[in-house]
């Protein structure tokens, strides 16, 4: 018996994966859950039928979550990671020496358990670096007496169906600026370039009307996401992602702290912002 | 009904794309070629079950398998594409005003017969354009007596299995050293930067051994090639292509010959050649 996983994209097309078998399968409040044995991608988590991501590629989606505004601010000490249950992004921002508190606001429950028993590769840091604290709680709540809290927050959300789907609107935007303090840096997850500009073009406004000077997106490849391509907004209104990067500083503090990286480089913070015409038009246009 | 295409990559995955009918299906003495016409892709070229190239991401890689080395040599006249029957890449080339001729040196005169019929947003400049010449031949024989004949060769080739695997070999290297100016620029397309390292090594260590200079790799994403990123080897004696590209005149060259571009753009060049640690990794333990 073959066993195969497809996900089916937005447009006539879909990524179909071999599996070696289901190891769990749950329904939480918000969710259907799955962990799927993969035949070359590793583990993959899977949630309401979308790849969230699988051992093989999530360095690239995590490290690109994480390093661009992590080593772009100069002093990050309280970073907020908003949805990514499955410990990814914290295991990236834990890299970081200087960082001193880490929240991680998930609100399924179930997602942290699967990380914690099928993805220790992604969650160990989750549940044994002392700077990290969950909060198991729906965003929006969680930050209604949030203010200036923040250097950094990464908003790590799944796609904008289901529990997640009142972070892509303006009044989360808003929520965001007021948490984060006046140097910050946001970073939020925005989909494919390639299937959803329009989501793209939505959070470029959002975060443009909540009055951020500096609004600018990257990418990067994620092989097993629709597309095949990631992309991720960044707003801040006293870093500018490339003239305030100091590539010299972030080589060596990369070099002094022995970050493990594979993905995520200096040259590759000053690749991922340069973007095609394609890409350019469409948040010109607005 | 419903038909679906699926092309199996190397790595136990697929990618699968909703279909509405076979426009044209024939067995060449090379190879099987199909067109088919997609539900969200255009039309798309299928040889021997792979994947050449759909009307919907082909912007991409032809801009990107023509751009960067005709914008970085000062004065491209002569340039040679090899494989490449579509006809995409040689659009791409034809769009450079200073540009005075273009082989095509295509093996399989069925693979035009497909584009001229099915695929004329291609293959239009190929049949229209004074500067063209179609050679059919196998380019290993083409190129015995072509000295110091151009001044950029780009190799478009498919796959290296069938027709295109003598093209992965260090002899063909040394004749496409030997059929470029001194002052010329090779561009090699390298396969998936996900699945084929291993290519992408020997195509690093060819070019090498054959005596270039600058050898570098760059990519961009093609979300219906395996692992949705394809990758490139550019190598030249006299170009480098971030020391000796010239951002303001390209930019100025782009505007002034009205070239209508969508993915290719001076900060495209420069980020498309910042690579990440696992690809970097890779190319230096050779």
């Amino acid at each position: 018996m073959e066993l195969w996983f497809t996900e089916y994209h937005k447009k006539g097309a879909g990524l179909t994966m071999k599996v070696r078998r289901t190891l769990w399968s749950r329904r939480s409040p918000y969710q259907e859950i799955d962990v799927l044995e993969t035949e070359n991608f590793g583990r993959m988590l899977v949630i309401d039928g979308l790849v969230m991501c699988t051992e093989r590629d999530e360095f690239i989606y995590h490290e690109m979550m994480a390093h661009p505004a992590l080593f772009l601010h100069r002093a990050p000490r309280d970073v907020l990671v908003i949805g990514g249950g499955d410990g990814g992004t914290v295991r990236e921002v834990a890299k970081h020496g200087g960082v001193e508190r880490i929240v991680l606001c998930e609100i399924d429950r179930m997602v942290l358990e699967a990380a914690k028993r099928f993805l220790p590769g992604l969650s160990n840091t989750l549940f044994s670096d002392k700077r990290v604290g969950i909060v198991e709680k729906d965003a929006v709540q969680y930050l209604q007496d949030k203010e200036s809290a923040f250097d950094v927050v990464l908003v790590d959300s799944s796609d904008p169906v289901g529990p997640a789907k009142r972070l892509f609107q303006k009044e989360f935007f808003e929520m965001l600026k007021k948490t984060l303090r006046d140097d910050g840096i946001i970073v939020f997850q925005s989909e494919s370039p390639f299937y959803d500009l329009d989501i793209i073009k939505n959070v470029n406004q959002y975060l443009k009307d909540v009055g951020f000077l500096n609004v600018n997106f990257y990418w990067a490849p994620v092989p097993t996401y629709p597309g095949g391509t990631w992309s991720w907004a960044m707003a801040s209104n006293t870093y500018h992602p490339l003239q305030d990067f100091d590539e010299g500083a972030v080589n060596q503090q990369a070099v002094n702290q022995q970050m493990e990286l594979r993905y995520y480089n200096s040259r590759v913070h000053l690749g991922a912002f340069c973007l095609p015409g394609f890409f350019q038009s469409a948040l010109e246009q607005g």
